[in-house]
């Protein structure tokens, strides 16, 4: 089964509802960048690469939207501008760690400046034309990424993974799982341990499904089990996906990734971080700046509608952590891999070593810019 | 509200049953050494001080019951005997990691042995009393390591435990929670940070729950939140309890725990472990010889019927690790406290450092015997 993650039918963007995955599996329709914002706060889709597709739809969608409810009149032309910046904002308020997201909103941000004048119809028309390009080209760069992580695994290795970053949380193919999927598809027999990643147990419920549909052996642990299967020598590799990456190289993931990364290197295993140049944040200096969510304490006090915490007990819900760039053996790019990533060797990656401050080339990577969080 | 999580009523040995708590608060009442195992291999009962005295009263149930079916006659005093081991087996098979059950197993055996020619009734108050005692016992010396333990945690400090090691893991009052209670008693303002403890959840249920009823501040998170707080400076001390020390240090504990000691050291955080003697095994060498129980894969599926896990996934379900010594930074005991913990502080707790092999005075120490797993 193929999975589609976002895809576009009847002049609407579609996503799985990751919320009720592997029980169901349903498809809820989106039509405004409102609504888009929604299912990326309340996780129908999540993922930093998956988020940052959405998003470019959202603003699609709301183009639109605006463009079949006014005309081209004067005062009409400034209603649809408005109400684009305000389809721009919303989204941008949706989540704020995974920068593909203010990556996304930058890019279409830059296609609807450079649109503008024309016709709402035909803005709205370029508008689309470009989320879907950036949606294909997620596909293609996790191709990339897989292709160059899978030459990193060793013909049976059994590789440890925290969170979701497969096809579920891009258009497709996955960033850590694409690794996996690649090394398969190169004829490498490979296993699976999956983190079950509580409170929102993407690794459980995601994870395990897309294995289990890939006929890739996986097997499921709690968060806490890591460091015993890695003290037993049951663990050969770790690879995850990220949500931004600093210039330093420092990596924000899924929350207990952290603590996954310090484990690997107590016991000499690799770390890799696959990561999508989009999910690289120049405009940081290092992972203290990478604002981290912190969400709805009904998390952690249970799952869906299930509580089984005690009454009156405080929670805390950190949705990610921040691991420090000297723990990260590679990350895995679409260019290629970069060991122990540093901020010469990210520069490199970005064709900016001649700069010197490193914010001096922001043309194509001011993620944030008026939109960002 | 006073936690007795066992206590003797209607000559049968009630326990709370701790499956089902916070939602439901109620007491299961057991007759045999046979329901009693059951319930230690259930988890009724969890706990290593907790499991060593639910087996002592588990024999003195046996012989009860044994002593009303049977009489004094020559044969039937073979089958009283023998049904004496029968119940000292069954309970030695309910649970493997926690050393107390043999401790309490071996304890009980020594006084059967010095009793075996009284009558069947005799026999049987005396081991009562023999229960009766241990009960008594565990909560003095849990109120001597909290005393300990209380100097130990600076007023202000923000503790993090990992399971349950509280009064529902012992008789009363707690190891690693009797140290918290100990320290407010003293005065001192602290407050508690909780795993939840996947799978069973002993964090976010029975931790949360007896902190709340005694008004001590406690804040609960997900196993994989430990090394993010401890990251941001939120964490100033661990306390954890442990199911087995070996004779040189290393500490088996609920699964998990290595992983908060690894990253504790990382951060210069203390990490203590609250150990009553009776949880010391000096007959084995090094935490590679503690026997690691996997449980049920249901447990990893979701919690108690719900189920959220992937289908079809492969499951591992170890439900303790190993912490290494050396990462421990002392241990909490009813004679004291022990920094940096090795073979020889360890055979000096026994006022065994006059022997040369450590198996030599096994007298009050062969927690296995005859009876071990």
């Amino acid at each position: 089964m193929k999975v589609e993650t976002l895809r576009w039918a009847d002049n609407k963007l579609e996503m799985i509802d990751q919320r009720i995955l592997p029980a169901s599996f349903e498809y809820l329709a989106y039509d405004s960048a409102a609504s888009v914002a929604e299912g990326i706060r309340s996780m129908v889709v999540r993922g930093a690469p998956a988020i940052g597709v959405a998003a470019a739809y959202g603003v699609a969608l709301e183009a639109l939207r605006l463009s079949s409810t006014l005309r081209q009149a004067k005062g009409e032309r400034d209603s649809f501008n408005a109400g684009m910046e305000a389809g721009f904002t919303v989204l941008a308020q949706s989540r704020p760690t995974a920068v593909n997201l203010f990556w996304g909103l930058q890019r279409m941000h830059g296609m609807w400046e450079s649109v503008k004048g024309q016709s709402h119809a035909a803005v709205a028309q370029r508008l689309l034309a470009e989320a879907h390009e950036i949606l294909a080209e997620d596909i293609r760069i996790n191709r990339a990424m897989g292709a160059f992580g899978a030459e990193l695994l060793a013909d049976g290795a059994r590789v440890l993974t925290h969170c979701n970053a497969g096809a579920l949380a891009t258009a497709g193919w996955g960033t850590a799982l694409g690794v996996f999927r690649s090394a398969v598809e190169a004829g490498k027999k490979i296993s699976v341990i999956a983190d079950e990643t509580r409170p929102f147990l993407q690794g459980a419920r995601l994870t395990a499904w897309e294995m289990v549909q890939e006929n890739i052996p996986v097997t499921l642990i709690t968060d806490n089990m890591a460091g015993f299967m890695m003290s037993r020598g049951e663990i050969d590799a770790v690879v995850v996906g990220t949500d931004r990456v600093a210039s330093n190289g420092d990596v924000a993931n899924k929350i207990g990734t952290y603590m996954v990364a310090v484990l690997a290197r107590r016991h000499n295993i690799p770390f890799y971080v696959a990561c999508p140049l989009s999910t690289i944040d120049m405009n940081i200096a290092s992972g203290a700046d990478i604002p981290i969510e912190e969400r709805s304490a009904d998390e952690v006090r249970g799952f869906r509608d299930y509580h089984w915490a005690a009454e009156g007990v405080s929670i805390r819900n950190p949705s990610f952590d921040v691991t420090p760039a000297e723990l990260v053996t590679a990350l895995i790019t679409e260019k290629g891999v970069v060991r122990q990533p540093d901020r010469d060797k990210l520069r490199a990656l970005f064709n900016l070593e001649k700069t010197v401050g490193h914010r001096e080339h922001r043309d194509h990577r001011d993620h944030r810019g008026k939109n960002g969080a």
